[in-house]
């Protein structure tokens, strides 16, 4: 599918997909760069590794497909870097977890200086990070955003959503924006709140984690995810988050009035509507 | 261990229990009784199922323990059917998940009538309900909370802990009033909160769901739990619960003024603060 593909951050998710390309048959080369050291030497002793190299920009080249994998906030400055280096023809792309700001100064920076740039979205990940978490199925089965604009290729954008395809993934084609106000819902704002969850529980006796079952357990376990990589998401979509978590708390609140005028019949009706669509969750 | 255990209510937790006692020979006979004769006559086909009364007063004669898995809202009005037909030096005892309403009502209602009530809390379920999700390791593994009052003699409590560590559950004693705080925190809160978050999202597009990743479906899960049951424990709960919310009201809106004024630091130190929990969490 491509010749060379450039795997930039090779940590959970960068290492995953490149174990995916070469079982499947999906790249001649992977080419890895990381810019530590000593990511950069573990990378040597991988099988899903052609080639390491010290710099981004030798990275690319040659690199008929360039995938970012970096903590968000460092996407877009990566791009900045990468300018001038990336082969013409050749796709950029990246598997940030926001889009609008990304894609907004990523097209703009490679805009005229050869490569285009369309951001995707694999649904794919842990609350575990790095590469020793990495595995070749991670993606298989998930849902993956292609976030394009107006004015990208149709012939590029199918490419892209082609190789996600390729992967076994369900692709969405949405807007940037479009993209962010969505995954603030389904990925941001539950992590938020279940942070804000264990957050609280720490103030309190720290003994009570004795006694947890699982659904402690099942309802925080992202809150064990990267406090710096979250803190870029949360930040990057701030808006759209702040919106989300204030429909949330419309809730909680029309939850908590029920409970506290003792409505017995409108707390069941506000339980039942969050079981109903739970429910649908479990199935689809 | 006991002549005769009588389970009322042989719903999941119920029949799980009537399971694991035969498994583990700590019981000569066990003895149920459902109200609705169709869950009678399921019964009645169940090998763990050596008798099954056509009424509660039946089921405890002969009975020298009594284990009402019955809603939370209907154990204390189910003692007060019981008074004067529980054996004399009979331990009753109960599952539900709240313990200061039903300690209180159910003590005073077999007062010098026969047998002792004690109440439990096995921190073992699930979000399925009902028989047919029953399996004999339910409880195996998991806390359980004993909540004596003072004047409980020392010897029906300490046979009431040995009980459940017989079902290789880790016992912890605490006051009804203390352990409905614990499990306002550890439990009842994170339902609440699960079931607001899908209670919101309902209100928005339902086709988000389609991209959900497995972290909204773990952190949700327990929003599928029954709301007829679900609303019970809340409203027995209901001063705990309400001051545990206002507690994780306050986090909340900590974390949210850290990202609305960009304080990036202290939206990394806050998420750092649950990670840790929630990090202990996991190995415990």
């Amino acid at each position: 599918m491509f010749q060379q593909v450039a795997i930039l951050g090779p940590g959970l998710l960068g290492a995953s997909l490149a174990m995916a390309l070469k079982a499947r048959g999906l790249s001649g080369r992977v080419v890895a760069w990381s810019r530590r050291a000593e990511t950069r030497a573990k990378c040597r002793t991988r099988p899903w590794c052609d080639a390491v190299e010290e710099s981004a920009q030798q990275a690319v080249a040659g690199s008929d497909l360039v995938v970012l994998c970096t903590p968000v906030a460092t996407i877009a400055p990566l791009v900045g870097e990468l300018a001038g280096h990336v082969e013409p023809g050749a796709l950029v792309t990246d598997v940030g977890s926001t889009k609008s700001l990304i894609c907004r100064q990523a097209r703009s920076l490679l805009s005229g200086r050869g490569g285009a740039f369309i951001g995707s979205h694999p649904m794919a990940g842990s609350e575990l990070a790095g590469m020793e978490h990495a595995r070749e199925d991670l993606f298989a089965g998930a849902p993956c955003f292609v976030t394009p604009v107006e004015d990208d290729p149709d012939h590029e954008v199918a490419r892209l959503i082609r190789f996600w395809e390729a992967l076994d993934m369900t692709v969405e084609t949405l807007s940037p924006e479009r993209h962010d106000e969505v995954v603030a819902h389904i990925s941001h704002l539950p992590h938020f709140i279940a942070s804000s969850l264990c957050g609280y529980l720490a103030s309190r006796d720290p003994r009570w984690a004795h006694f947890a079952g699982p659904g402690l357990r099942d309802s925080t376990r992202i809150a064990s995810g990267d406090p710096g990589l979250w803190r870029q998401i949360f930040s990057q979509n701030r808006d759209e988050l702040l919106r989300a978590l204030d429909g949330f708390e419309d809730e909680l609140h029309a939850l908590k009035a029920a409970l506290l005028n003792d409505e017995s019949t409108g707390v069941a009706a506000l339980l039942e509507r969050g079981k109903q669509y739970r429910d649908r969750l479990r199935t689809e």
